[in-house]
């Protein structure tokens, strides 16, 4: 079989002190072969559990702060030492629970800035290095191993389905992650030719402290399909919206 | 035929200073039976182009400011003297012309607040009036003649489509129309059982000052068109994205 191998020298992910983020840190620390480094980055480093499990730095990214950002990619830059980075998994993510009624310029403001805007600076400052990454890969075509941005979307980005809605309102998430879907879009399009993809992914309903405990998958089975799902994407699914079970989902 | 008359007893359009909300006042105002109450409103009355055309008062509203939406709802309830408000028109917007590299934290938040979140602060506001027009409309299903909010959006909000990428890129607007055709499918959720309608508009290519002389259209022919197809908008095209053209795009 001549399927490439998913080898994936470098990843960072953010909102890793918890729930998804912790549980794909963990993952890719369980690979066969484990990427080199592991950047987990988290708001606050104090109680990140990521610090149990990453040989690699636990590094402090509070995505709403552009300073925070450069920072943290100066640091990364230096650990690498003149490699790219393969990965970026813009996973860190708030929800507030609001409805139609309650919802304010405050709650639009902080979960956009964090959901949305988030990932589109983590992208800027980041693609110096996501940018090296693939001109150091021997690879052709776009793919996860060489260089890429996965946004951790969510099924409640989908303007089509407008899921669950009799459960929870929550105008800001839904709003915040379609918007992320279109960020995904806009950075599919202008890097794809960098060698550079970009890939929402929804993660199914998770029992994390956001989607509760009556959520449908663990976050061990979910960060494993997600790895395998990730292992495969290649340019056919740039700028796509692929869930953790493999479907491709409507925006 | 027994087609329904379309008949809006009262309109309030934002953003009517120039452009598509000062196009759909005249064309408002030039119906055969023209609505009782045109509520023109801009952020800033000075220079305001509907006072010329608007017998109704020209009201000032900053769609980006709750206080001052709150002040306009009041003014606007005094003036129907115990009617509804037939038709809210979110059409205020704004463009900032970024591209990938040069966007930030202020451009994606002030374009946010004012195409988004303004647009979800009016619906708030402007709801008792609203319900009021449903409650006291003796039409049966949903049209803008009974109660219906309009988003104005634009095809740059498909993130399907993700149109003339190499002309323009400006993702902060592409976000926040995608971002409003959320909260068109939010509203067109709540509020249809009180007999409220809402839809996303695309208004094609405008000549404009934010569509520019290089538009394919006129706003005369475009207001024209949208008012041809609001008119017969009923529940099938609850939560739906029309074009001025009568097709449906895709989110």
């Amino acid at each position: 079989c001549s399927k490439p191998q998913f080898t994936v020298k470098s990843v960072l992910v953010t909102g890793s002190n918890r729930g998804i983020g912790l549980g794909l840190v963990k993952r890719f620390l369980e690979l066969p072969n484990p990427p080199e480094w592991i950047f987990a980055t988290t708001r606050e480093l104090a109680g990140c559990q990521s610090k149990d499990v990453s040989e690699s730095p636990v590094m402090s990214i509070d995505v709403t702060d552009p300073n925070s950002i450069k920072a943290a990619a100066k640091r990364v830059e230096a650990h690498l030492q003149g490699h790219g980075l393969n990965l970026l998994i813009n996973n860190a993510g708030m929800l507030r629970v609001t409805t139609m009624e309650n919802e304010n310029v405050e709650t639009m403001a902080i979960v956009y800035l964090t959901n949305t805007v988030g990932p589109l600076l983590m992208s800027q400052e980041f693609l110096p290095l996501l940018k090296k990454a693939a001109q150091q890969s021997t690879q052709t075509g776009l793919s996860c191993s060489k260089a890429a941005i996965l946004n951790m979307s969510s099924i409640a980005a989908s303007i089509e389905v407008v899921p669950l809605w009799e459960l929870r309102k929550t105008p800001s998430y839904r709003c915040s992650k379609a918007a992320l879907n279109m960020i995904t879009r806009c950075l599919s399009l202008e890097y794809k030719d960098c060698g550079i993809l970009c890939t929402s992914i929804h993660p199914g309903w998770v029992k994390t402290r956001m989607g509760t405990e009556a959520a449908l998958q663990t976050v061990e089975e979910t960060t494993q399909a997600i790895l395998k799902i990730i292992s495969t994407l290649s340019e056919k699914e740039n700028g796509s919206f692929m869930g953790w079970d493999g479907k491709i989902y409507p925006w």
